[in-house]
Parts: structure tokens; sequence; C-alpha cells
């Protein structure tokens, strides 16, 4: 089935302090704003906060497993860092196709990951991905 | 010491399968274009290849962690994915810094992974990052 302009999707989602060190790990990111309460303490942020690229890689999961899913493949991602994210939180991820080109089977769709209690934008970004299938 | 426009620093750096399969659990992007030689084997790529999200977190590392390291705070990044990127392969990320803004503690940079021994670029993109000591 062919998607089009105006399609959502959403997914809710949210990590835990155990997710962050693995991502510490994986990625070589031990940045202590992430892993250590007491400097954390000192920040802007009061306490520790997920990577951007953790919260971030919602969108990865989602576009290359659910929407579009399977066969996915990834050109671009951009990522806006309004606001921290934290652990043991629900978020929500919303993509909304805003074009396709049936000729290249690619779309261009907004990224967005909401706070969902208080409705807030904590990462706002745009995504080009290409499916065979799908577009 | 404050950082200054034209400023550039080089990370080298490989991800091994083990990397991937710990990054599609922590992240839940289980697309089998990463995991699954079988199915890698049937698309354009033809074996398995990195999660864009993985090579691209090389970034959040770097500047997390080194340049300009810890207290650096994230706000934008974008990320094109030029050309897949595979396990077990020496890569260079490169960072130079283009504008500073010194009233808000803040620099763009671009940010860039090329293989090691082509020289081909991977991943290309920007970023804005705040430090109040470096910026």
């Amino acid at each position: 089935m062919h998607l089009s302009p105006g399609t959502t999707f959403r997914h809710r989602f949210r990590f835990s302090q155990d997710d962050v060190v693995k991502f510490a790990a994986v990625s070589g990111d031990d940045n202590p704003l992430h892993l250590d309460e007491e400097f954390a303490a000192k920040t802007i942020f009061k306490r520790p906060i997920l990577h951007g690229f953790l919260g971030g890689s919602i969108f990865s999961k989602v576009i290359g497993t659910l929407f579009p899913g399977a066969g996915s493949i990834y050109l671009k991602q951009s990522l806006e860092f309004m606001r921290p994210m934290f652990v043991d939180t629900d978020y929500e991820a919303v993509f909304t196709i805003t074009a396709i080109d049936s000729d290249r089977h690619t779309a261009g769709m907004t990224t967005e990951i909401a706070d969902l209690e208080t409705g807030k934008i904590t990462i706002r970004g745009e995504a080009l991905v290409m499916h065979r299938e799908k577009f």
C-alpha cells in the first residue's frame, strides 16, 4: 500500500537509566551529564538527561521497523534538541508525511517527540526516507 | 580556552557487529537490514549496514566528551546518510567550527564521517553546540 502526504503515525515510548548506560557504552558518549547524578545536579538540567541521540533514535526505530517499516532506507534526518528528555518519562513520537516523490520512492516527513503529560516538544526534525513499496 | 572558527578536530573509530546488536537492543531498531546477513544480501547493500544513528552517534560522543567535551549542550544536528557504513571498517569523523556566537556561547560546526581507506564521505551534517567555557 502506498502512503500519501498528510499520513500521520504516532508511537509512545520511554527510556530507562539502564538504556542510557547501554547507549553510553555502545556510542562511547560517557558525558557525565547523562550518567552522573551529582554532576548533572550542578547543570541547568538539575538531573541526568537522555543523550539527544538516544531520544532521536526513536525516529530510526519507527522508520526502520514500523512506519514505513522494514525496507526503509534512511537518507536524511535533522534534529533540533529543544528541551531535555528524562528517563522513566512517557513520550510520543509523531511522524507526518509532507511530500512524496513516487519516481524516487522517497518521502519527506516531519518528526517530533512530545512529552505525553505536558505536550511540549522535546525534539523536532525532518526526515527523508526511501521505500520502494510504500512511496 | 576559547575555540575559534576554522578549528578542526579529527577522531578515528570503528564499530563491530556486537555494537550493532547492542544498538538494535537499546534503540529498538531491529530492522533486519542491520542484523540479518541473508536479508541484507538481497538489498542494494549486499551485506548488513550500520544503523545511521549508530554511525551518527560518533558526533554525540565527540561533542559530548572530546570536542568541545564535557559541559557541551547539544542544540542541533543534521544528518545526511550519503553512503552505507559497515562493521570492522575504519572511519574518521571530522569537525570544523564554522561560526561562534560568544554572547550565546554557541558554535556551528560541520560534521563529517569519511571512510579512512577511500576518503569517501558516509555521513555529512552540521551541529550547533553550546559550551559556556569554550565558546
